[in-house]
């Protein structure tokens, strides 16, 4: 008789994002007549850029010919997007990159879920606390969290993120196998420097650990001393994995393409990760659509880096006008500058669903409540900054009057 | 320290379609004026429709403007693209689905492969011999698969399809959790009668099995007594998952679309199917590109119907040249009619893989060795009907030529 993955049945019922709907919906069936600012979600509003649309709509054309129809790509994806790659996003930044450690997908999500495959089931996984909920997910069906205690999952390595050391976590007493690690950090909007990755490449050198490395919001770095990869940091290449995405660089929520990055060196007992990624890859994967890695190939182009700057330009503007706005009404504040997101302390110690359902009720603006992030996401809420800059700013007018 | 998942390093070092690229290559680089004919890998060669070409650009362009941006989609798919299949696909054939049965995704290599991860590590897998490799490959990785003895796995059961079974396997002794069942069959080429695959229902329904039922060669059936799904067979809504796929249907291997179907009824221990599924999509999975959902829509149309059909005609046209003409040629064959693929039985009992030789050498025609599939495809040779009616008359010519 057929069993199911009973790590499934640990998982706690309600996904965040579900819960954050149930009451928003509640309140507005209740409320036909209030107009609602979303400041919740993460997802992207503007259009992809003219760029990306004309590339997409060539390699369309090409599909709907015999001479240049595209069947079966490569599993990692095509060498012109993967050349693309090593020169403007590693190349050009002085780090080394080849083709062959570039991995194209549909998504940084599937692949920080997907890449527990090549690891055995006994790691020991930490992640900072708050944390974006797929690490720990994935991890829980995979059987490697332990059970859930309503609050964490017992072996789960839960690195708190404070206001004290500035949200980028201690290094854990208990060593950890895998690590992930996020910067700009989704939800607390805190970049890394590079003295601060150092320590983490270090101490995963030493330990044999390796580091997931999720670099989903690189784009929003806008201090040139933040390194936008962890191959900035010397080291690097023997202990890290590092996860990128279009989603939030241009657009490609609903687009779907991302990269993975296994560098050469990086092996563990011997074996080389890259290769193991390659073999699940080719066994549970079969490439990102041609049209899609071409859309992606022309974000590099000089037009397109203009026009994907300008977008994220406007999603940073967002970010600076609840930043600003929030501290002027008296909160406290972080994030907002390298990032999209902006974690703000609940007035009074107040607890972060309170604080949302006040918002939501008094303020008619819908965030995120950091308790559900984590338990040290608990007396924060997140607001992102992809909305438009008039909701924006009217939804900073609101709170300021609710306060 | 990281571990690797060691299931990995049971894996046999070499994939069967790299082994055919190796001995093809090294052939045609010692003898560079030879003009070879690959029959041997299942892509597509037809370009996509016009009707999907014009929808992609339609969505392409809805992309690329604010009012029309798509971003996040449903993790399961857009309803209108599962309204389409509910209509077309199974309302068409008198069965009936509904929307939150039907699972949208990027491939039904991926679904296949990924759907392990709802399931016990400890089910005992069932497998037609000959097999698709992701089906026994990606259960090995996952640790289902035991010990590789250089030709089987030891906890895998093998259930030989050959002449004798007309390539439809008889009930196991052994009785499995889970059972991979593909037909059209992928390499036989052989379809499977209702009352066969009523067998099959009964026997998992009755020993609480799961048939994973791999449906992605359907569109190729002209032959109305065959059935396209497994929901045409009663008592399989509470025993089958199905995959589907625009791959083969459409041309879709380089633009990646597919679905796979779980019944409401399906549970596992009053748990179900379709609840643990949606769990994993939206943890690891963020959902099919919208053009991409657009393209695969437009096949429903009635000009998209007629424009995939003509294209099908066209390959099983190719399938009939080859399985008529080795016929012919003395060859006993099989497949080919409801199918893309014919499968012949090697002359005079020779091994699959010296056939292979014979022909690459003596005929400059690429095949797939039997051997590749599994043990009991030892003895015969795979030939698929994805090219062009010159090409694979003139290696039929050849073929010919050589016996």
């Amino acid at each position: 008789m057929a069993e199911i993955n009973q790590n499934f049945q640990k998982l706690p019922g309600s996904y965040l994002f579900a819960e954050i709907a149930r009451r928003t919906a509640a309140y507005q069936a209740a409320n036909p007549d209030k107009k609602l600012i979303k400041m919740g979600i993460g997802d992207v509003t503007r259009p992809l850029a003219p760029s990306v649309i004309r590339a997409m709509h060539k390699a369309v054309d090409e599909m709907g010919s015999a001479d240049t129809f595209m069947g079966y790509g490569p599993y990692e994806g095509y060498d012109f997007l993967r050349d693309a790659i090593v020169q403007h996003d590693y190349a050009a930044r002085g780090v080394t990159m080849s083709r062959e450690e570039i991995f194209v997908s549909d998504g940084a999500k599937s692949d920080c879920g997907n890449i527990g495959d090549i690891f055995s089931v006994n790691n020991v996984v930490a992640v900072c606390d708050p944390v974006y909920p797929v690490y720990v997910d994935a991890n829980a069906m995979a059987g490697r969290a332990g059970e859930y205690d309503g609050e964490k999952w017992t072996n789960i390595v839960y690195m708190p993120c404070t206001a004290e050391n500035g949200f980028v976590p201690a290094l854990p007493e208990r060593v950890p196998d895998l690590i992930y690690l996020c910067f700009p950090n989704n939800p607390t909007g805190m970049a890394a420097t590079k003295d601060q990755l150092k320590l983490w490449v270090d101490y995963a050198n030493e330990h044999g650990s390796v580091i997931l490395y999720d670099s989903a919001y690189e784009a929003f770095i806008r201090d040139p001393e933040i390194p936008h990869s962890i191959y900035e940091v010397p080291g690097a290449r023997t202990c890290a994995i590092e996860f990128r995405s279009y989603s939030k660089t241009a657009g490609f929520t609903g687009t779907r393409c991302a990269y993975t990055i296994i560098p050469k060196e990086l092996k563990v007992n011997g074996v080389s990760l890259a290769e193991l990624w390659l073999r699940r890859q080719s066994t549970k994967y079969n490439g990102c659509p041609y049209m899609i890695q071409r859309g992606a190939e022309a974000i590099y182009t000089p037009e397109g880096q203009q026009e994907v700057r300008e977008t994220i330009d406007y999603y940073l503007n967002n970010a600076a006008i609840i930043r600003e706005g929030l501290a002027k009404a008296g909160l406290t504040v972080y994030g907002g500058v390298n990032s999209p997101y902006v974690w703000a302390a609940t007035p009074d110690g107040m607890g972060s669903w309170d604080f949302f359902d006040r918002l939501l009720q008094e303020g008619n603006v819908v965030t995120t409540p950091g308790a559900g992030f984590g338990p040290s996401g608990e007396g924060y809420i997140r607001l992102t900054g992809f909305g438009d800059p008039e909701n924006t700013k009217e939804a900073i007018r609101r709170i300021t009057r609710m306060l």
